[in-house]
């Protein structure tokens, strides 16, 4: 599992005094560069050399992420398949997740733009952060 | 059905020179301000009056949405519950669905901090632009 | 002049009930698109084609910016330089300035890395679109 | 003077394949938050405690801020006047300045919606991370 820990932004609050839905998407993306960096270890950007693309997200927002409090994300795999996998992650703060967020990734050629089977090393290492969900999630 | 036209910003392009899945999800949250005027036709942000909150949010990224050209976000309801219901989006570029995002909102009393039944006059409304489903949404 | 009209998405609000200054950071970016058109008409995202750098951004906040009333960005050229130009934005909401935008722009190749003048028939247009800042800019 | 280390977001990125203009403003504010509790040390956001309000924002970029390494926000204050401050941030990545922000922050009453002198006490803690800007900001 992944850690990162994030202190949130004055304009990541909206109206109504807690995180807006985007501003918590913003904080599972930036937790999501460990998990690049297993398939891209540099992370280069180029088109022959970045290999990810998103095709599904499940946002839950089960409740509100105030400011002036820090946010623990965890972010862990929870399936792996031929070509594609999925990321958990959930959004702690004062003790409870009051958000997750599934992804579904899949590994990408942008050259050929068809998805690749993940090479057996790199799923040795994604089945080290393998981990069941959290009941609810 | 609420019709919505965007042109990309610079900044919403990522390395891969596609849409940013937060940009998509800005442009889908834009698109919601008339259905939140349905509940709150001025649009006041006091606790006491605002009465909607986000409990899920699903998004779907079909192909790639470009840059310099424009992006039409398709809004309706999709389904209508108790106290909650759902919104289904589309955005369209060059004559395809290139995303969707499908959301479950709450109406929400913030000040007890409880849901509460949608009342019959907004039922009414919402009923105007409930739709079904795209097939594969 | 070049025209943009922008309604606030609920996320643009911060906890004061104003647009956060990203937000408008945000709109003046989207509406810098029909300049860099004059650069680059087809938006070609490639490091051949695209051609401008950001070199300085001066954001004045004169008045709060509010949710549910529409914003009008305007869009126009203050001055020209050998190589770089300069963007001014004001942002006009219930008929008065509320926020500017000016920006300071490089034409740069980002093969070499290196700024080139402003060709004569690219001058011309931008000329077309020269104006005096408003008083207080 | 204050320090927050960030590690780019995948969509920071712009399509020229540096962090876009609007990703180094939120950092900058996130960089903020310490500033802000000078002032609020709950960062309470109602309108009777939260007692700030931005006026002006300069932004210079310097070279390119890239993805893949981390980046170290300085934040100190470099000019104290009666009701409002400046507020001076530099971003280092490699070992250089590649983007600075120069914030003009006021002390402000949202209630009258006037601006206010910053008290002693408050003063002295401003002093404690008063600095001389750095030569070229």
């Amino acid at each position: 599992m992944f850690k990162l820990t994030v202190d949130p932004r004055f304009g990541d609050i909206n109206a109504m005094k807690h995180a807006n839905s985007i501003a918590a998407a913003m904080w599972f993306e930036h937790a999501r560069n460990p998990v690049f960096r297993i398939f891209i270890p540099d992370l280069d950007l180029s088109h022959e050399k970045w290999n990810l693309i998103m095709a599904r997200t499940v946002y839950e927002y089960n409740s509100q992420i105030v400011y002036g409090s820090e946010v623990d994300i965890h972010t862990y795999i929870s399936k792996i398949g031929n070509s594609s996998f999925r990321i958990t992650q959930e959004a702690w703060q004062n003790g409870e997740i009051r958000a997750t967020c599934v992804s579904t990734v899949v590994h990408f050629d942008f050259i050929t733009k068809k998805s690749i089977p993940i090479p057996d090393d790199i799923r040795k290492i994604l089945e080290e952060h393998l981990q069941e969900e959290n009941a609810g999630n």
